[in-house]
Order: C-alpha cells, then structure tokens, then sequence
C-alpha cells in the first residue's frame, strides 16, 4: 500500500479489508469533509472549550452552549447522512461504524456525538416500551436539522470503573414514570435532546445490582429545562463534544427494561460505545500517518525527501503494518457486534466472543492510535509541539480515546474477566484458526490457558503482558485473513 | 524504594544514587518551590504562552515579554540559587545539572532557560577571548536579579536537523566584530540579554563546514534592540520559556573560537542540552509518577486504594524501576560531561564515549517521560483529560522535551555515527563491564557489531532496535552499578 | 494645578483637598502600588476572569478560585497595610476611604474587596450580638494574611435594583441560628470567608419589609463547605475581584439586628458602598487622566507635544477641574458618612443630608470616571483601541463602577426620594452656604423646589437634568470650600 | 415612532427619512442578517482576534487569518449582496452606505472591509490609467465569492494625525512602476488582495505635500506575498475586521493620479471613510438601543416594565430623537458625496461643503454611538457588564468608531479649517435655510461667526464648544426637513 493511501479514509479502508466498498453516501460524506468540513473542525478545536450561557437576558436558566453556527451545521451534517437513520433502515450497525471511522479522519471529537446518539438508539430500540419508541424513536431519526441527539450518562464524581459503588443518582417512582436526582460528573455531548442514564432506585442494592438504565429527555413536558448543566469541562481535545457536569433534580424519566436488567443494559451501551471508539481510534490514528507523511514527503534533510530516509522509511512501513492490523482488529468488533446487537441477557457465546474482541479492540486501536500520534509529532520536530499546526492536536484527541470508555487497565481486566468466565479466548482461538497457522495458535493459546491458572493476584497482576501479546496476535491474524 | 519516596526529587536521586548527597542549597531550593514556586508554575502554565509588546506608547521598538510579576520572580530565583554561578565557582557543571533536574520536577519549561544559559556561559568560557569574557561573563554569573540570561539560536526555518543546508543567516565582518542578518526560528528564551547564534561568514561553504558561533547581545552599545522578536511561538506546553522567532538585522556580534571550528562549538552547545534534556525528562517522569501515585492511593475502586489493585501495583513498579535506570542513565551522562565538558577538538576517547552516552541517554530519557506521563494520565482516568489538573500537562511538557535537541531519530543516527566512526559502543562496553556480567555484555556486543556490519541503507533502517535495546541495556547496567 | 500632579494619588489628593495631609501608611502604600503592584494589577487584567477549581482530584468540591500567586499577595497587601483593621482602630472611615481612593488609581477592581470587608464589617460591628462579634470581628481585622474577607450579597437574577420583590433566598430558623437556600446573582468577592446576606424568612411579606440581613461564613462548623460558587461571572473589568453565582443550601447563617430592620441594614450597607464607589471613581477617573497626560506629552503632532496643541489643552483643563470638584464632592460624601455611620433608625437629618450626597456622589463621579476614560482613550488615539496598553481599561473598570451599587437611573431616582420625603435638599443648600453666594444658591433652590412641585410622573421623567445640575453645583461648590 | 421600530434598520431608516425606500436586494440582506449572519457575528466578536499563521508547514511564508469558515461566508455575503459592484453599476454611493448601515446594526466591524474597498475602488476608479482599471477594477467589482478586497494604508508607527511628518514608507521608481518599502501601524482589512498605500517619493518633500498614493497588490507578478503581515492588533471591538501591522520590502506598486495631487487623493480616501463610518455609526447606536428597548421591555420593576418608568421612558424618547437627527446628518453626509465623489481637485464649493458635513457627521454620530451605547450598557444594569451578553460590545464597538478616520479632536480642528479657509459654513447655512426659521439661523451664524473671528490660540482652543452646537443644530435641523 503507498502512503498516497493514507490521505483518504475510504481509500485506506478498501485497500485493508478486501471485500470493503464504499457506499455512496459514504463517498459524498468524506467530500463534504475535504471540502467543508474540515476547516470547522480545525477552528472548533482551536476554540477550545465553547461557553455555557445558563441563563438568558430574562433570567430564565437555558444552559445554551455557544458554539459557532458553522459548529451546528458540522454535527448536522453526519446525522443528515445517515450514521444514524441508516442504522435503523439497514438494521444494521454497519453505517454508524464507517461513519464514525471517517468522521474521526477528521475530527474525533465529532464522533462522539454520533457514537452516543447511536447508544441511545439501540437500548431504546431494543428495552423501550410502544409508547417510549413512539415518542422518542422519530425523534433520534430524523432525516432533517430537527434531528434530535443521544447521550450515555453513567459516571459520577467518585469514578466511573467502579458503578455499583459510586452512582449515587437516584430514581424515585411517580406514577408509570420516575423521577431522577444526582450529579453526573463526566457527560458527553451535555444538551442532547434525550439521555439515557444510570441510576438507583430508592432501596435498591448498593451494588452493580441496584442499577437501573433510564430515559431522560432535556425538557420537561412543560418545557422547562428536564436537567442542567453545571458545566462544561474543560478537556485536552474533542473540543466538538461538549462534555459537561449535569444535574438532575427530579428529572422526568423513563425505566428502560427491567429494573434488576439494568447493569446488563449499561454494559450494552457500554459495548457499542467501545467499538466506536475502535473505530474512531483507527480513523485517527490513520490522520496522523498521514499529515506525518505529506510533512516528510515536502521536508528536504540531507539531500532527499525525510520519508526517503531508510530509518524513516523502515518507522513508516512498520507503522503502516501495525495501522492495517487495528482497522483489521476494529473491523471484527464491527461485524461481531453487527451479530449480537439485538442480543437480550442471558447472551450466547458469539456474544461472549464479541466482548472479548471489543475489550482487545478498544484497548489495542487506542494504543496505536496515541503511539502513532506521538511519533507523527515526532515526525514535525519542532512544528510538532505548535498549536498553529495540527499534528499536535491527533496527540491530544488520542489520549481521550485511550481514557473515555475505559482505560487500558479497564478494558485489561473486563477482558480477563470474560476469558476466565466465558473462555472467550477459546472461541476467539476458533476465529483465528481460519488464517493462522496451527503451531502459531497453539502457542498463543498455552500462554493465555497458563496464565489464566495463575493465582488471581499473580493473574492481574501480570495480566497486561498477555493481553497486549493477545492483541497483536488477534490484530495480525486478522489482517492477514482480509487483506 | 517506596512510592512516597517519588514525591521528593532529592530523596528520590539519593535513594538511587547511592553516592549522592544533595547539598544544601539545592535542599533550599526544593523547599521554595515546595512552598512558593509550584504556584506560579501551575499559573504561568494556565496562562499560556504570553503576549508580546512589541512598541511602547512612544512608538519605540521594545519586544516587551508580558509574563506576570510571579514568573520572572520564579525565574531569577533559580539563577540567584547558583544554577549558574556555581558551575563557574565549582568548576563543574553538577549544580546545573541537580537544579536542572529539580526545576524539572517543577516546572519542566523554566529549566529551558537555565539550560540555555549554561549552554551559553560555556562556549564564552571557552572559546571567548579574554576582552569577551571580560565584558559578559560576570553578566552571566551574577548573584542577585540583575543577572543575564543566555539563549542558544540555531535552527531556522528549514529545519533543526540539517543545519549545513539550512542556516542562511549571514555574518559579515565589520572591524574587530561582525553583523548578523538572518531570521531564527525556534528560538528558546527569546529575550535573552547574550544569545550564541549560529551563521555563516559571507563566502563560506554551503555546509556545516562554513558554520561559525557568534555571541549576540539584546541590545547594541548605542541602547537599541540588537534582535528583534518576530513572534512568540505558541507552543502546547514549556510555557515557562519564551520561544520565538528571532529576526537579526546587522546585529552586533562577536566570534567564538575560530570560523572553521563552528560546527564543533555548535555541537558542543548541543550536547550540554541534551544532557540537560536527559536530567530534564528524569525529573519530569518522576513527577508524573509522583502525581499518579498520589492520586491512585486517594483513589477508592472495588473497595480498595487504586494503587493496590495486583495490575496497576505491577504497572507502578515496572515503571519506577524504568525511573530509576533512566535515572542512572542520565546521571552517567552528567559524570562524562563534567570530565570533558572543557575539551576542545580534536577530542578524547572519553568525548566520544560520553556523545554516545549523551545520545543515549536523552533518546531514552525523554522517552521515559513520555511514556510515563501518557500512563500517569490514564491512571487518572477522565480527570487525566481536563487542564483543570496537573496530569494532562506532564505529557504536554513531555512531547517537547522529546522533540527539542533533536527528536529519537536524529539522536539514534547520530548515535549510530558515533559508534561507526569512533567506536564508542567499545568505551562504553568496558565502563559497563564493572556492573554487568561478561555473557550479557558479550551478547549485546555482538548484536551491536553484526548491527554496525550492516550494509549502510540497511544498517540505518534497522537502527532503532538496536539502539533502544542498547540504551535499556545501558541504562540498567548503570542502575546497577550505582544503586 | 500641573499635570504632573495627576501621577500621584496623594500629591492630587492634597492639591485638592487644602486640609488633607497623607499619613505615612498610605505613603507606603502608594510607593508599594508604584513599584510592586502595577505590575500585577496590569497582569490580573489581562489574565481575565479566573479559573474556578470545583473539586479537587478526590472528588470534594472545593470552589477554589485559580488567581496568580501574585494577586493574593496583592490583595493580601491592602489589608495588611490597614485599609480595615485601621478603621476599627481610629473609629473612622477614613483609612477605607482613602485606601480606596488610592487603590483605585491603580486597580479599581481591587477596590471592591475592601469595600465590601468594610461593608461586612460595619454591619457586623452595629448589629451584630456580643457572641457574633466575638466569633468574627477579630477575623475581619488580622493585620496578617490570615484576614479574613467580607462580601454583601443581595441581589437575584430577577434584578438588583427592587430588592423588596425579587429577593427568593429564604431564611428557616435552626434553633437560635438559621439556615438560608436560594441564590444570589451578582456577588462580589465570591470566595469571601464571611458574608452578609439578604434574605427573607419564611412567611415574611413578599416586599422589602419582609428582608433581613444575615451573617454567612464561607465553611460550616463541620468545615464543610456553607455556600457554593456556581461560577464566575465573566465581566469586562474589576477582574481582580471574582464575582460569582452562590448558591446557598441550608447555610448556616446569623440573623443581624432585629428581623423588621433589615431593610434599613441592607441600605447601609449599599450607602457604604456608593461612598466607597464614589472614591474608587475619582481615583479611576484621576488615573485616566494621567495616563493620556503623559501620552499627550510625549506625543508630538504638527511640530509640538500634544498636550500642548490648544483645543488638547483646554480640554485637559477643563477636565481638571472636573475632576477636582468630583473629588471633593466623594470627599464630602466620606466626612458625612464618618459622622453617621455608626446610626442607627431612627435616622438623624445629618444622615438624611449623608444619602443625598452619597448619591450624588456616587451618580456623579461614575458619570465623570466614564467620560474622562472615555475621553482619555480618544486622546491616545487608534493606541486606545489596543489591549495593549492601559487606555482601555479604564473605560472598562469606569462601566462597572457606574452600573454597580445601582446606575445612574436608580440614583437620580432615590435622590428624588431623599429630597421629597426629607427635604434633604435643604439641608444640602445650606451645608453650600460657607462657599456659595446667595444669589446662586437660590437660584438653584428655585430649580430644583419647582420640579419636586410638579406631578409625580412628570418629576420623575425629567428628573435627570435637575439632579445632573444639582450634582455640578455641589461638586463645584464643595471645590471652592476645601481647595 | 414607537421603540418596536428601532428593531429593524430598514424601517427604522423608512420612518426616519420620509422618502426613503429600501430597494429589494437590502431587505433581503436584512433578513439574511437575522436568519445567518447575527450568530456569526456574536461568535467572531467573542472569538477575539484571529491567530496569524505566518508560515505553512513547508515553511513558505502565507500569512493566513484564521477565522471560523463561517467568517468568510458572512464577509463575502455583503459583497455578493453588491455593497461595492452596485456603487459600480448604479453610478452612486448609496448602495455601499446603506449596506454599511445595515451591516454595523449587525457587526460594526464587517461594515470595515466593505467601507475601506470602497475606499480603494473609489480612487482606482477616479485616478488609475487604463491598464491599472483593467488589471484590477473587475476584481473588486465580481459579483461570486472570487471578488477582491480592498485596504487603505496611510497611518505609520508615530500617528495618523500629523501624516506630512510621520509617513516614512519610500516610493523608489522601478521602470514603470514602484517598489514601496517601509511600515504601516495600523492596518485595516490586512490580507486584502489590493490596498492603496500613502507613501513618500524618494527626495520627495518631507510634509504633506511630499506625499504621493500607491496601489499594491497582495501578491506579486511570480505569486509571492508582495507585503507581510507582522501581526494583527488585539483590539477591543471591531473583531471581524482584521487589523495588522504591515511590511512593505520592495512591494510592487503603481502610482495613482499624479504624485504631487497625492495628498488630495489621500483625503479623498478618508472623507469616504468618514462618511460610511457615520452611517456605521448611527446603525451601531440603533442597535444598542434596540437591545436596550428589548429588555427594558422584558424586566419587571416596582411592578412594571422598566421602559415604562417615567424616567427610562424619558430617557428612551430623548434618545430616539438624538437617533434621527444623527441619521439626518449622516444621510446628509451621504447625499452630498454623492454629488461629489468624483469630483478631482481643484474642487467645488458643494465639495468644501459635503467635507463640513463630513466632519460634523463624523464627529457627532461617533459621539452619539458612544453615548447611547453607554447608556444602554446602564439599562442592562449588571448584566450589562458581562460578556455572556451583546450589550457591553456595542459600547467597545462604538469606541472604535469614534476613534478612527480621526477622533472629535481631529474632525473639530479640520472643520474648523474649511470653515476658516472654505467658509464652509456659509454654505451649510444655505442649505439649512429651507427647514429652519431664519432667526435660529441668525443665531447660531453670528455664534459660528464670531468664533472664527478669535485670534487663532484662542479660537482652536474653544473650537469644541461651537463645533458642538453646530452638529447638534444641523442634525435637528435637517431632521426637520426630512422626517
């Protein structure tokens, strides 16, 4: 593959996974990127964290965000296009996926939007009750700029690994509906039309157990504000999600499926979230190669173009090699979770499989996708460490996809936990048999079987060496099965 | 050595070089930044990089660094310490070396300016003759705030690395002295009162061979600007630095040493950066990791301190241990430097041995730090995004402490040359062979010399292997030794 | 009266007003502001409104407000230095008054904490019960930096000016304590660790018969926390004073006084204020002027400085004198004030003579701080556009002095009130009589007895022009007194 | 007229000038401006000045503004509406005066890049040869988004006022052509693709009649930038027009008119300037009051709205009228233009008369801007001091406005000049005639009369008091005549 490839996000991905062709709307979307969007997405990161205008000239609190107008049309546009009605005319999550694979080319932060928005969708889609789905369902798919937005709320100010322990949002029943109060610490794309959110209800366990996922749109019946906004944080990079504290006092909301489901109905959202952001992650981590490589083609050092240096040369092909096996990796959670989205507790095996695949994938494209970026900068010298230009901004916008929806530690030991109780391994082992030599996978799968019979502690603590061999292993597999 | 220990740059230095003692006005030094310095540290970084005034009301040009009051308070306090006037009293360079390093733990950007005024007071020591010294050394070495600091110019805008080719500034002599046109780019500590600037004299030879070093004072003897400051760069972190643009228009200037040795004193001045560089990114990976340590003891996940979860256990202790051998590492390049610092070529086997250990040591070091501070922040999880803390902004400092003095690629070529032409990687076998077992050092010597045997093309591509394996190897052989 | 004058806060001072000799503290003060402080005032300005910390990395909410190490100790310094303390000491205004003044000329922003701890104060001081005052008082007057601040929050988002309506925050009683919820709007010094606080207690009328004031520390006895800093208000000026949204959840509160005073107490409070305000513009305005004075004589047009063109001289001239009756009018206002300050209701006619002159005072010398920055940035030209220089801020810090503490509209109008309820504006004409001919004095009587004889609609809707004369005859009449 | 008019320029304008009909494309420009162009307008005022990016990555320097995609879509939108190819094809000014009218309501600084391309056309159209129309007219008259901008360059570091002296930008012949050299201080619209330049012939006299007008394209004939930007200005207000210091080195130039008119032409430039600022000026103060009326609608006091208290209401009326008259005059102003513009020196009377005009117009619309916004920032009471809201804006825009093409203090001494030497006044009186009864004539003539008659010391210094009255008087007058 020549580094040309690089610059395009449909190109790229055809040339990695054979049997890959761009839809049309796909086509049209990355054009308006190259056209107009990208410039939107260079001045909304350059203006940083946008104000929050809690209240309006009247006094009337309406936590508006001021983004500029072009922000608006930005965001419109990848609804507009399908990343989440297509989802619903396709059942299928294929659109979403690409969508936020390309977006992420060019802005990761705009993914964000598109890939709460579709964790809204499907717990609604698939626990909502008829008069839920009929009042909120349209709204999310809508074709036009009325179009309304997801968000996922779970995290609270004690952390967001250990739920059954730290939500202290609470839900109390009025009526068929509930009413909602609790603080939620880190939350995406605050000011979206319809949320869902993790909460306990009144004397429910204190436990993971307790939990239950509710539906809570922005405004009440009677069209005052249905939840606040404290703030909006001010983060490193996704500039183009606005991330804010809310609080809910007693919000108007709606159980989704059954209260002692609800940790299952969180970890579903959870999963979706996870392979966006595999993909996003690729997406991201192709933009740095890339800018890194138009810089080194035009950079003359010591007679000849950088990239034609042979040191420089030998990081870009590996670099290459190791960006392929990650869309390849992400790729595979696309297609399991394509399966398995519809899947209601208690899950089959694919299911199983498909978590294991999204914990490898989410862990391993964030780790390409911020050693990538911190080469590429690398690559610039000193333009690299500059504001002005925007090879330091991939850097910035990695480090989020490595951290929101689990750190690598996070994803290390969830991945741990469902080879241990699932032996997911063993059906991933299965998958790879297709494209890997025998000898090769036996010798992966002894090192995993020994280290699961280590003593727990011994187990964790030595749990990172494993797994990261385990995603490379499944990463390279993989490509060598597509491309 | 416990986590705690990580907290105290001093402690955390003794307790890995077993020899060392820290004296007491470094001791001083850690307690004012304990007390007063990390205040205006964290300011200085929130604020930005700060505007320029170019005119005063009168119109006249005065290039004007708006910092606050706090930071050039913070910024005297380091000189005033004996950052530098201790080098000239000791006759040796560890007092820069230990301040840079604490400075380091602190605020990584302000050891910039320190650095560069070391790297200036050297080659005047040097290479300036007595009317010279006479006129600007006391300036460098003066006790109280009216001491000048010194800046270090050489790259423009075609890039750092191939200087030969890219330095169009011109010198051109005018009686006893010289002027000098031309535009800087990256120009560390803007605003210095004595800059040493690299130029070529009219006629000379289009590569490095026609470099000479020029001392360049801020203002000419009738009182005006003797540079002007086009712009400060608006870098993503060592904010505590001035980086601009620097434009010389018939600057008054003086030549170090003679003409046809510049490219010697340029690389001098170089290699005493990088060793500060290296000294740097140690205090800065430790500070990172003292900050995660900090926060992961606080941190309650699963009914116990973060920090004593099996996995991130084994991640802090991995870690430290890589802390302390790049420690060691830097360390043994501040002993090498002090012996040579003041040789002039042609130069010892102990300079080679020490460029070498120079390249080492500041590829690996920086490193650390990045890689470090990339974990430091998922440690923090979401908190790790937001500028509000402190964890976001030791990879920030990172990256450029990684790219400045040249980024891995140029410190592995160059150290690759080293050995090719002098055969460093020898020396530095036999200052290992006190700490190491023969078989091991036999076994890297070998994969170093089969390395070097490589066809040229080849021997280039593959260089980074071995030269990460080399500096690991190094850096925990000196942990041995020392600790 | 040179211009030169105008570069000294005392010299004009005592240029102005014939008695006034400057003691030695404010001596230093003023030498401390020239060498030390500008530089930060300058600094504080342009770092604009603050960041505000809400919760550390454990999660507590904190409410920390991020200034520069440097702007406390400014601040810290006015305190220190006796601004308060030394009003408790002589039993007179006049320390506040003039250190008011003299901080104003160089940070007008930062006057407002030391009017609104003296505004704590008094109240404090007047109604507040022995326990209370032992408990606070001594805090309000450390000579050290362990003084504690004051703050006067009244106002809610519905508007400041009709208190009687739009005051929400109830007060319930907690044994002899109280608890006090709701939230107030604008508050000045937010982060103050004492504050007096309007409220209402349950059942109370829903006018300004039913307002109380009450004492609210910053932490509760359990060290917690007793009210909460929504956010900072991003203003155009005074950014060395944050003010904030507070929140108050059951804050524990002192009643002061008998509840069916408060509204008396809240409007001593605000006539503190204005007097306070009205020496803060004078100052300003004095600033101003000798900022475009020393533009204007370095400036040289069509062959001579500025300053000296005649239509600029005149202009300085007339502004002057301007500037001089402003001040003695604010002076007039401080020297009744210290004789009614510690009144209580039922009020004497000296004290009914006090309001009016406060608001005159207060309407006028913000009217002449506005004009005189307005004016002093034309002076400069297209360099009084520019953030980089001084010019424009004085315009700004002029808008916030003329807006708080109730605009212009809201002078004129409770000037009105003073004059029609207490004849106020007879005891004025005869406090003019020392300096004033007869004829001129009844002609003004007449002026103004024929417009409180007209209807009220009518007296209220061309209220403005007599009041505006009657403010210039009085300043003009006081200049003649003292000078 | 009722308040609710103030809300809309074009009625506003039909109410005020009795024969005024606002043609098709301005009515759509208005809506644009209320459906688009307002959020674009609020984001770029809060997005402050734009960064500079000097360099491309490759190193070549581009000088590139970097405004929000959105910017440019607005700037372009007032061009292709035909501000400037209207005044081309309908042979008249008033196209671009009344888009700028319009546009100030909106964005004061917009009305900037369209005032000063007219500026540039205006002078190209009158005195450029054959060639230079054909090469460069079309391209400030295109009707797309390729259409060229104009800049007009005079001021240098040492001011505006005194150009004869402080203009030290050199003209060396070059063939047929020029090369300028030298610095302009403040330049509005930097980045445009074409700027007329004032400029001193070598050995040209060194006073006003030394002074000669260039044009000077962007880039030179090989694609090279043919000037440089040092940077933009950090101004208070007028955000959507980038301000910048300019480099001129040997820029390719062609003269226009004859050198020695040079100074003509160059005050032919700013009178159109002042013209179009004075009807900026009344669209900025409409607009401030339209905001103020909207919320002194909306706020609720002693149980009223605030604009229906006596006094606010009295104050609405007062200043609605000062409003009108202050249209009068600019429309004046325009009218007389109109009849002039392309007039060549020597001039007419009705040319002396239209430049009396256009000072009083300057100066007294500026002034009434200042004012109004002001007070409207008191109407908002606290929230007028914030960012959050537009009210504070209008004031820093109004500065702005009252500030360049010389402020009152210029306008008064120049019109004061014409009045002496032109007997200007004569005229304007004559024309006045028509709607104001001959003895208010007779008044004010002698008042005007007998002030020029003053020895000159003593007339320039009280040059502002009778050229006070004098706007004042003409304004209402010829509001008479029109309404």
């Amino acid at each position: 593959m020549s580094f040309e490839t690089l610059q395009s996000p449909l190109r790229f991905l055809h040339s990695t996974l054979r049997d890959f062709r761009p839809p049309d709307w796909l086509q049209h979307y990355q054009c308006w990127w190259e056209k107009e969007g990208q410039g939107t997405s260079d001045h909304t990161d350059r203006a940083g964290t946008p104000p929050l205008r809690m209240f309006d000239l009247a006094g009337r609190r309406v936590d508006e965000i001021l983004y500029s107008p072009d922000y608006w049309r930005m965001l419109k546009h990848g609804y507009q296009s399908g990343l989440i009605w297509r989802v619903s005319e396709e059942n299928a999550v294929f659109p979403a996926a690409l969508g936020i694979y390309l977006t992420s080319f060019y802005d990761p932060g705009l993914a964000c939007p598109y890939t709460v928005s579709l964790s809204t969708y499907v717990p609604l889609l698939k626990h909502g009750d008829a008069e839920l789905q009929e009042r909120f369902l349209p709204r999310l798919l809508q074709k036009d700029e009325t179009v309304w937005q997801g968000a996922t709320w779970m995290t609270e100010i004690k952390g967001g690994s250990d739920l059954g322990a730290n939500v202290e949002t609470v839900a109390r029943p009025s009526g068929t509906e509930w009413r909602l109060t609790g603080d939620k610490y880190f939350s995406s794309n605050a000011g979206a039309e319809l949320a869902v959110v993790a909460a306990r209800s009144e004397g429910a366990a204190q436990n993971v157990r307790g939990l239950a996922l509710f539906l809570v749109p922005r405004y009440r019946r009677d069209g005052q504000l249905n939840y606040f906004i404290r703030r909006l944080k001010d983060k490193i990079a996704t500039r183009s999600v606005p991330t804010g504290e809310i609080e809910l006092r007693d919000s108007e909301a709606w159980l989704l499926g059954r209260a002692e489901d609800g940790i299952y109905l969180i970890l579903e959202v959870l999963n979706v979230s996870r392979v966006a952001n595999s993909m996003g992650s690729v997406g991201l981590a192709q933009r740095a190669m890339a800018d890194a490589a138009s810089f080194a083609q035009g950079r003359i050092v010591f007679g000849k173009p950088l990239i034609e240096q042979p040191l420089m040369r030998r990081q870009f092909e590996d670099r290459l090699h190791h960006l392929r096996a990650a869309a390849a990796l992400a790729w595979k959670a696309v297609e399991l979770l394509n399966e398995v989205w519809q899947e209601r507790p208690p899950y089959s095996d694919r299911y199983h499989l498909f978590r294991l695949v999204a914990h490898l994938a989410k862990y391993w494209t964030a780790e390409v996708a911020v050693q990538t970026a911190k080469w590429a900068m690398e690559v610039h010298g000193g333009l690299g460490t500059l504001h002005e230009y925007r090879a330091e901004r991939w850097l910035r916008e990695a480090m989020i996809l490595a951290i929101w929806e689990g750190p690598a530690h996070r994803q290390i030991l969830d991945g741990l936990e469902v080879m241990e109780r699932k032996h997911a391994h063993r059906l991933l082992f299965q998958l790879l048999a297709i494209s890997v030599p025998a000898s090769a996978l036996q010798q992966i799968e002894a090192r995993v079987e020994q280290h699961l019979a280590l003593p727990r502690e011994e187990k964790e603590a030595g749990a990172e060496a494993v797994f990261s061999e385990l995603a490379v292993f499944t990463a390279n597999s993989l490509l060598r099965a597509v491309e």
